[in-house]
């Protein structure tokens, strides 16, 4: 049942491969589909609730103040907890039913982090090679002092078994796969990202497996910028669990330069702690249907952020996103026939428990779930929207893709696996499941480090994020009947 | 006759500027200068040099080995005397007749640096904001549990002054003068560089003199990495010398974007040291004039860089290129007229000692130096040469441009100011001063931070700045006469 953002990316790795080619397809095959639609009234409301997002600055205004005046959201910290209350008042302000949902989530804590290297060819008497690192979320303590041990490189996991529990043990491994950057600029992000981000979930144990008393990993992103990624790992059980850190690109290419040239020994230094869990919550906010109150179609985001940066990109953009969907609708006047139910989800980056949470507290209700939206790739300009539907689904949703054309963001991109982590639990239930198709070519530059602030974020283009969201869910909650599931 | 970097950079500002216009004039005026041949002889020896650099991987050894091996190079610091030590020897490995010149330094040590926001609008009870920033070289410490004082945002030195004392006694200032991306995009780095900078050298004393505790200035580059950029800065006589730091440009928003809203304190810890003097050196070697052994033309970039990258655009690089034209001249057997020296300058970055002590030094045979050039703006393609000389210079050099224009760059700009800035003080005396014409649309991204690393160096290209070294000396060095000066 849980699914880490990492392992729903790579389930949805073919995205983008398979994105130029549906273009052609849909460009070239309008007819194609069974025609389906909409009244002219509810044409006309998608329409204004569109007009309405791209001239608001509400979305950048939540983005500003999630970011800005609370800052880095990780389960547990006092931020979270405080950007629970501050969306479950903004939302009681704008007319909503709220309610909190209990979820229990982890609460690792991030401590000091530093590594040198100590010994190496060529070394000025008495002195260090500095090496930019962080832990990743989850990670063990290495003893207090750090600890000192030779640094060996794997270009691959394959490449470390290669060499076998006589080379790795007692050491350091640095996995060093590179994030694939020209890949990533080609628009194809996600496979980037999906080669790469297996060393840092698995890498640990697999170099524990071989006795290595540490784990590298270098940075699963497209920056060279001197900046390490951090980013949930998990232990494999039966297997001792070892420190493990990502290193900036620059260090990685630093250690393998250097143990090319003879033995490098490194001093790491991780304290980070994994307290007992704590009571968060999961924000809830209903906007009721006025046929159909008790259908619902989700729109959300996960206010949970990693620690480095204060989570603009990941994800206060798809929170902000979902919000202001409510207010536009509520701005507007409008009386949407089924629920709209507005969802900050808790601790989406380590542990998914809020998305878990829900589904388990909601799994008699599951059929009156119609849809859920949930936004996390970032507010880059929308291409228009996933949809992890059935084929005979998808006329149904092309009106809502023919007014969001007009921003540009008219293409349904047909899934058949999760396209939100948060969601995936409702999706693997069979509730249809959807997300913008968004522009993720820089997205990984910036995910999970110091620099993912309001700064990336484009006015223009979270407010067309907010857009597909609004006209998505409206046009889902005003159906004549539920998507085929 | 001190002169740092960002005054001489200032002087240079007109050189982009002017660049586009220049081209187009020389584009279209090819026989506008007199007509001024080199031998057969000397073509052929020029050319052969020219692709002989370009098949080398010489100079990128030489900055890997300087920036992964030996490290951050800061004067005072062990690596600083490492290299000296390294690059004499690997000279004299070369075959030349090596000295290292006496320079006392300064020796300025980073300590701890840490900024936190502890009180603004909507804070998370308990929390604080972390603010990326990095001390000023030169900077003096605050107390070492850091001080603590209300934040105001400065937009120009004009602004703060408006304020007037009332407003700034007892504050931390930041001055948030933005570096202009566009203007940096566009080709014109440099000028984007200069407006900026002024704050970062004198942003401090202007503070003070107001009576403000600590000064900060928003980074002086392009990135958008949450990367706080170093570099010196100078207190102004008879005005209290207060701790002053670079932030990094999200940090200045976040800064900027709070203060809007209400009281923004601030704790700042900053625990740099300014030990006494120490003893450095430059290293000059020389590959003797076959004809004239008393006329030097130098060959150069500096040694010293900056602690928070490894400096290899700044400057490892020029020094590298100058190596390998002593190197390459060797290796093809070629015998210049006069002296090549090789200079790898010490203390560029924060007090230029090595430059104004080697001109001191050689004051009485100033006529006898008949060209110094420096390479000290990164690795970037180069599109041909600076020449700051007389006007009727030009047309000597235009041979030599002719042979580097295969490789695009044949350029040469004329420019009334000098180029370098540790062969200023000789170009103020009156030597012909040179530098590579250098693509730095991306330099002021990584200049003076973490992110100067090995990575950043394009070999090719490095290799072409090498070859415009290498043609540009071996040319001067063989004319029939000196440059007019």
């Amino acid at each position: 049942m849980r699914k880490s953002k990492s392992s729903l990316i790579r389930n949805v790795v073919g995205i983008a491969l398979s994105l130029t080619l549906s273009l052609l397809v849909i460009a070239q095959q309008p007819g194609s589909q069974p025609t389906y639609t909409y009244s002219p009234e509810l044409i006309a409301q998608l329409r204004q609730l569109q007009e309405a997002a791209l001239s608001s600055d509400y979305a950048y205004k939540q983005v500003a103040h999630l970011c800005n005046n609370i800052g880095p959201r990780l389960s547990g910290s006092p931020q979270a907890e405080h950007s629970v209350k501050y969306v479950a008042e903004e939302l009681k302000r704008l007319g909503l039913e709220v309610r909190l949902e209990p979820v229990m989530v982890p609460h690792w804590v991030r401590g000091e982090e530093t590594g040198a290297l100590v010994e190496y060819t060529g070394q000025a008497p008495g002195t260090s090679q500095k090496v930019v690192l962080t832990a990743l979320g989850g990670s063990v303590a290495t003893p207090a002092e750090g600890l000192t041990a030779e640094v060996i490189v794997a270009d691959s996991f394959d490449h470390l078994n290669s060499m076998g529990r006589d080379a790795v043990e007692g050491k350091i491994v640095l996995f060093n796969a590179r994030f694939d950057r020209e890949m990533a600029a080609q628009g194809f992000a996600l496979n980037a990202y999906g080669q790469a981000v297996a060393y840092r979930g698995g890498g640990a144990s697999a170099a524990a497996g071989l006795g290595a008393v540490a784990s590298l990993v270098r940075s699963v992103g497209g920056a060279e910028y001197r900046l390490p990624h951090t980013g949930s790992m998990i232990y494999a059980p039966n297997v001792p669990k070892i420190p493990a850190a990502a290193v900036a690109a620059e260090d990685a290419d630093l250690i393998a330069h250097l143990t090319a040239q003879g033995k490098v020994r490194m001093r790491l230094t991780l304290t980070p702690q994994t307290l007992p869990d704590v009571l968060s919550h999961n924000v809830i906010a209903d906007l009721k249907g006025s046929e159909h109150p008790e259908q619902v179609v989700i729109v959300s985001g996960h206010l949970d952020s990693w620690d480095l940066g204060t989570g603009a990109l990941d994800d206060a953009a798809g929170v902000a996103a979902a919000m202001e969907t409510a207010r536009l609708i509520k701005q507007l006047g409008l009386r949407p026939k089924r629920t709209i139910r507005v969802i900050a989800w808790m601790n989406e980056e380590n542990g998914l428990r809020g998305g878990i949470t829900y589904a388990q507290n909601h799994a008699g209700d599951i059929g009156n779930h119609i849809a859920a939206i949930e936004s996390d790739l970032g507010a880059g300009h929308p291409l228009g929207f996933n949809a992890h539907v059935k084929p005979e689904a998808l006329a149904m949703l092309q009106p809502a893709a023919d007014v969001l054309r007009a921003i540009g963001a008219g293409i349904v991109r047909p899934a058949t696996t999760p396209v939100g982590a948060d969601i995936s639990p409702l999706e693997n239930a069979g509730v249809p499941g959807f997300s913008p198709l968004q522009d993720v070519r820089t997205y990984f530059d910036y995910h999970h480090t110091a620099a993912d602030t309001l700064d990336k974020i484009v006015p223009r283009e979270l407010a067309e994020n907010a857009a597909v969201m609004a006209v998505l869910a409206y046009a889902i909650a005003g159906l004549p009947e539920p998507l085929p599931r």
